[in-house]
Protein backbone atom coordinates (compact mmCIF):
# COMPACT_ATOMS: atom_id res chain seq x y z
CA UNK A 1 0.00 0.00 0.00
CA UNK A 2 0.91 3.42 -0.54
CA UNK A 3 2.86 5.42 2.27
CA UNK A 4 -0.23 7.95 4.42
CA UNK A 5 2.78 10.77 3.78
CA UNK A 6 2.86 11.12 0.62
CA UNK A 7 4.28 14.65 -0.69
CA UNK A 8 1.76 16.71 -1.77
CA UNK A 9 3.28 17.80 -5.67
CA UNK A 10 0.75 20.79 -5.83
CA UNK A 11 -1.48 23.00 -4.25
CA UNK A 12 -3.81 22.61 -7.52
CA UNK A 13 -6.11 19.77 -5.99
CA UNK A 14 -7.24 18.70 -9.59
CA UNK A 15 -3.84 18.59 -10.67
CA UNK A 16 -2.72 16.78 -7.18
CA UNK A 17 -5.25 14.47 -6.67
CA UNK A 18 -4.55 12.98 -10.42
CA UNK A 19 -0.95 13.39 -9.91
CA UNK A 20 -1.87 11.11 -6.33
CA UNK A 21 -4.06 9.27 -7.99
CA UNK A 22 -1.66 8.01 -10.35
CA UNK A 23 0.97 7.44 -8.35
CA UNK A 24 -1.07 5.01 -6.21
CA UNK A 25 -1.08 2.71 -10.01
CA UNK A 26 2.59 3.54 -10.42
CA UNK A 27 3.18 2.03 -7.17
CA UNK A 28 1.26 -0.91 -6.87
CA UNK A 29 3.06 -1.65 -10.58
CA UNK A 30 6.20 -1.34 -9.44
CA UNK A 31 5.67 -3.83 -6.24
CA UNK A 32 4.48 -6.65 -9.12
CA UNK A 33 7.22 -5.78 -11.24
CA UNK A 34 9.77 -6.61 -7.50
CA UNK A 35 8.02 -9.58 -6.99
CA UNK A 36 8.04 -10.71 -10.47
CA UNK A 37 11.97 -10.30 -11.18
CA UNK A 38 12.20 -12.07 -7.40
CA UNK A 39 10.21 -14.63 -9.61
CA UNK A 40 12.46 -14.56 -12.52
CA UNK A 41 15.58 -14.71 -10.74
CA UNK A 42 15.03 -17.99 -8.97
CA UNK A 43 14.41 -19.53 -11.94
CA UNK A 44 17.71 -18.20 -13.88
CA UNK A 45 19.46 -19.44 -10.51
CA UNK A 46 17.99 -22.77 -10.81
CA UNK A 47 19.12 -22.54 -15.00
CA UNK A 48 22.32 -21.93 -13.98
CA UNK A 49 22.77 -24.68 -11.08
CA UNK A 50 21.70 -27.72 -14.03
CA UNK A 51 24.10 -25.84 -16.38
CA UNK A 52 27.13 -25.77 -13.62
CA UNK A 53 26.42 -29.85 -12.56
CA UNK A 54 25.40 -30.41 -16.07
CA UNK A 55 28.42 -29.40 -17.66
CA UNK A 56 25.97 -27.70 -20.50
CA UNK A 57 27.78 -24.44 -22.63
CA UNK A 58 26.97 -21.52 -20.44
CA UNK A 59 26.36 -19.11 -24.07
CA UNK A 60 23.60 -20.18 -26.23
CA UNK A 61 23.07 -17.17 -28.69
CA UNK A 62 20.13 -18.99 -30.47
CA UNK A 63 18.27 -18.76 -27.26
CA UNK A 64 19.40 -14.99 -27.18
CA UNK A 65 18.15 -14.27 -30.45
CA UNK A 66 15.17 -15.35 -29.73
CA UNK A 67 14.25 -13.73 -26.58
CA UNK A 68 15.74 -10.20 -28.00
CA UNK A 69 12.97 -11.12 -31.33
CA UNK A 70 9.91 -12.08 -28.87
CA UNK A 71 10.50 -9.20 -26.66
CA UNK A 72 10.44 -6.90 -29.19
CA UNK A 73 7.50 -8.30 -30.80
CA UNK A 74 6.03 -8.03 -27.57
CA UNK A 75 7.16 -4.28 -26.88
CA UNK A 76 5.70 -3.56 -30.48
CA UNK A 77 2.60 -4.79 -28.99
CA UNK A 78 2.50 -3.18 -25.93
CA UNK A 79 3.01 0.31 -27.72
CA UNK A 80 6.69 0.46 -25.27
CA UNK A 81 9.84 1.77 -27.66
CA UNK A 82 11.22 -1.87 -28.37
CA UNK A 83 14.54 -0.19 -28.10
CA UNK A 84 13.69 0.53 -24.28
CA UNK A 85 12.68 -3.46 -24.04
CA UNK A 86 15.87 -4.29 -25.44
CA UNK A 87 18.05 -2.22 -22.80
CA UNK A 88 15.79 -3.55 -20.18
CA UNK A 89 16.76 -7.14 -21.53
CA UNK A 90 20.60 -6.23 -21.39
CA UNK A 91 19.91 -4.62 -17.96
CA UNK A 92 18.84 -7.62 -16.37
CA UNK A 93 21.38 -9.85 -18.55
CA UNK A 94 23.35 -8.37 -16.75
CA UNK A 95 22.14 -9.19 -13.38
CA UNK A 96 21.43 -12.63 -14.13
CA UNK A 97 25.19 -12.99 -15.67
CA UNK A 98 26.22 -11.27 -12.42
CA UNK A 99 24.43 -14.36 -10.03
CA UNK A 100 25.72 -17.25 -12.35
CA UNK A 101 29.24 -16.18 -11.64
CA UNK A 102 28.55 -16.69 -8.18
CA UNK A 103 27.18 -19.77 -8.75
CA UNK A 104 30.20 -21.03 -10.63
CA UNK A 105 32.40 -19.66 -8.11
CA UNK A 106 30.05 -21.66 -5.49
CA UNK A 107 30.70 -24.90 -7.72
CA UNK A 108 34.28 -24.07 -8.22
CA UNK A 109 33.96 -23.51 -12.11
CA UNK A 110 34.89 -20.93 -14.16
CA UNK A 111 33.21 -19.69 -17.21
CA UNK A 112 29.62 -20.51 -16.10
CA UNK A 113 28.24 -17.22 -17.94
CA UNK A 114 24.80 -17.90 -19.54
CA UNK A 115 23.29 -14.51 -21.13
CA UNK A 116 19.87 -14.44 -20.16
CA UNK A 117 19.11 -17.88 -19.11
CA UNK B 1 3.90 -18.60 -25.84
CA UNK B 2 7.32 -19.71 -26.57
CA UNK B 3 8.65 -20.28 -29.99
CA UNK B 4 8.78 -24.05 -30.89
CA UNK B 5 12.02 -23.40 -32.36
CA UNK B 6 13.88 -23.55 -29.01
CA UNK B 7 17.65 -24.36 -28.64
CA UNK B 8 18.72 -28.00 -27.26
CA UNK B 9 20.84 -26.36 -24.54
CA UNK B 10 22.03 -30.35 -23.93
CA UNK B 11 21.63 -33.44 -24.84
CA UNK B 12 20.91 -34.72 -21.51
CA UNK B 13 17.08 -35.17 -21.44
CA UNK B 14 16.29 -34.40 -17.89
CA UNK B 15 18.43 -31.16 -17.53
CA UNK B 16 17.47 -30.21 -21.32
CA UNK B 17 13.90 -30.94 -20.03
CA UNK B 18 13.97 -29.14 -16.67
CA UNK B 19 15.78 -26.18 -18.88
CA UNK B 20 13.37 -25.89 -21.39
CA UNK B 21 10.41 -25.37 -18.33
CA UNK B 22 12.48 -23.22 -16.60
CA UNK B 23 12.91 -21.22 -20.01
CA UNK B 24 9.27 -21.44 -20.26
CA UNK B 25 8.53 -20.17 -17.15
CA UNK B 26 10.61 -17.08 -18.03
CA UNK B 27 9.48 -16.23 -21.29
CA UNK B 28 6.09 -15.82 -19.34
CA UNK B 29 7.65 -13.51 -17.02
CA UNK B 30 9.14 -11.48 -19.66
CA UNK B 31 6.03 -10.90 -21.16
CA UNK B 32 4.14 -9.55 -17.83
CA UNK B 33 7.57 -7.33 -17.25
CA UNK B 34 7.28 -6.00 -20.62
CA UNK B 35 3.40 -5.38 -20.34
CA UNK B 36 3.96 -3.67 -16.86
CA UNK B 37 6.02 -1.37 -17.87
CA UNK B 38 4.25 -0.48 -20.72
CA UNK B 39 1.80 0.46 -18.39
CA UNK B 40 3.69 2.32 -15.83
CA UNK B 41 4.99 4.58 -19.12
CA UNK B 42 1.29 5.77 -19.36
CA UNK B 43 1.12 6.53 -16.27
CA UNK B 44 4.57 8.29 -15.88
CA UNK B 45 3.72 9.51 -19.49
CA UNK B 46 0.11 11.09 -17.89
CA UNK B 47 2.08 12.64 -14.61
CA UNK B 48 4.64 14.22 -17.06
CA UNK B 49 1.61 15.85 -18.98
CA UNK B 50 0.14 17.11 -15.68
CA UNK B 51 3.44 18.81 -14.69
CA UNK B 52 4.10 20.44 -17.58
CA UNK B 53 0.45 21.95 -17.68
CA UNK B 54 -0.01 22.67 -13.97
CA UNK B 55 3.50 24.20 -13.54
CA UNK B 56 4.39 21.77 -10.60
CA UNK B 57 7.62 21.30 -9.96
CA UNK B 58 9.40 18.58 -11.75
CA UNK B 59 11.02 16.78 -8.67
CA UNK B 60 10.15 15.50 -5.47
CA UNK B 61 12.62 14.41 -3.05
CA UNK B 62 10.43 13.42 -0.95
CA UNK B 63 8.20 11.06 -3.32
CA UNK B 64 11.47 9.82 -4.48
CA UNK B 65 13.07 8.71 -0.73
CA UNK B 66 9.66 6.99 -0.35
CA UNK B 67 9.96 4.72 -3.26
CA UNK B 68 13.29 4.05 -2.35
CA UNK B 69 12.42 2.72 1.06
CA UNK B 70 9.29 0.81 -0.33
CA UNK B 71 11.08 -0.75 -2.86
CA UNK B 72 13.54 -1.69 -0.49
CA UNK B 73 10.92 -2.97 1.98
CA UNK B 74 9.45 -5.18 -1.32
CA UNK B 75 12.74 -6.56 -2.65
CA UNK B 76 13.47 -7.94 0.99
CA UNK B 77 10.01 -9.70 1.38
CA UNK B 78 10.30 -10.60 -2.32
CA UNK B 79 13.87 -12.34 -1.56
CA UNK B 80 15.41 -9.63 -4.26
CA UNK B 81 18.46 -7.99 -3.52
CA UNK B 82 17.49 -4.32 -2.35
CA UNK B 83 20.68 -3.58 -4.08
CA UNK B 84 19.12 -4.55 -7.22
CA UNK B 85 15.80 -3.21 -6.97
CA UNK B 86 17.35 0.29 -6.39
CA UNK B 87 19.50 -0.29 -9.48
CA UNK B 88 16.14 -1.01 -11.23
CA UNK B 89 14.37 1.71 -9.74
CA UNK B 90 17.15 4.13 -11.34
CA UNK B 91 17.10 2.28 -15.01
CA UNK B 92 13.38 2.79 -14.92
CA UNK B 93 13.95 6.53 -13.32
CA UNK B 94 16.21 7.58 -16.13
CA UNK B 95 14.17 6.24 -19.16
CA UNK B 96 10.78 8.25 -17.22
CA UNK B 97 13.31 10.54 -17.99
CA UNK B 98 13.97 10.71 -21.06
CA UNK B 99 10.11 10.50 -21.69
CA UNK B 100 9.61 13.81 -19.54
CA UNK B 101 11.74 15.76 -21.97
CA UNK B 102 10.32 14.64 -24.48
CA UNK B 103 6.97 15.70 -23.06
CA UNK B 104 8.55 19.02 -21.81
CA UNK B 105 9.98 19.93 -25.02
CA UNK B 106 6.48 19.15 -26.93
CA UNK B 107 4.99 21.94 -24.63
CA UNK B 108 7.64 24.19 -25.51
CA UNK B 109 9.10 24.47 -21.64
CA UNK B 110 12.60 22.96 -19.84
CA UNK B 111 13.21 21.70 -16.72
CA UNK B 112 9.91 19.41 -16.85
CA UNK B 113 12.00 16.42 -14.92
CA UNK B 114 11.12 13.79 -12.60
CA UNK B 115 12.84 11.55 -10.86
CA UNK B 116 10.55 8.92 -11.05
CA UNK B 117 6.56 9.97 -11.24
Amino acid sequence: MPSDERSDPTQDPTIRDEILRLRGSIDNIDGALVYLLAERFKFTQRVGELKAHGGVAPADPQREQQQIERLTSIALEAGLDPAFAEKFREFIVSEVIRHHERIAAAHGSAGVLDTYS
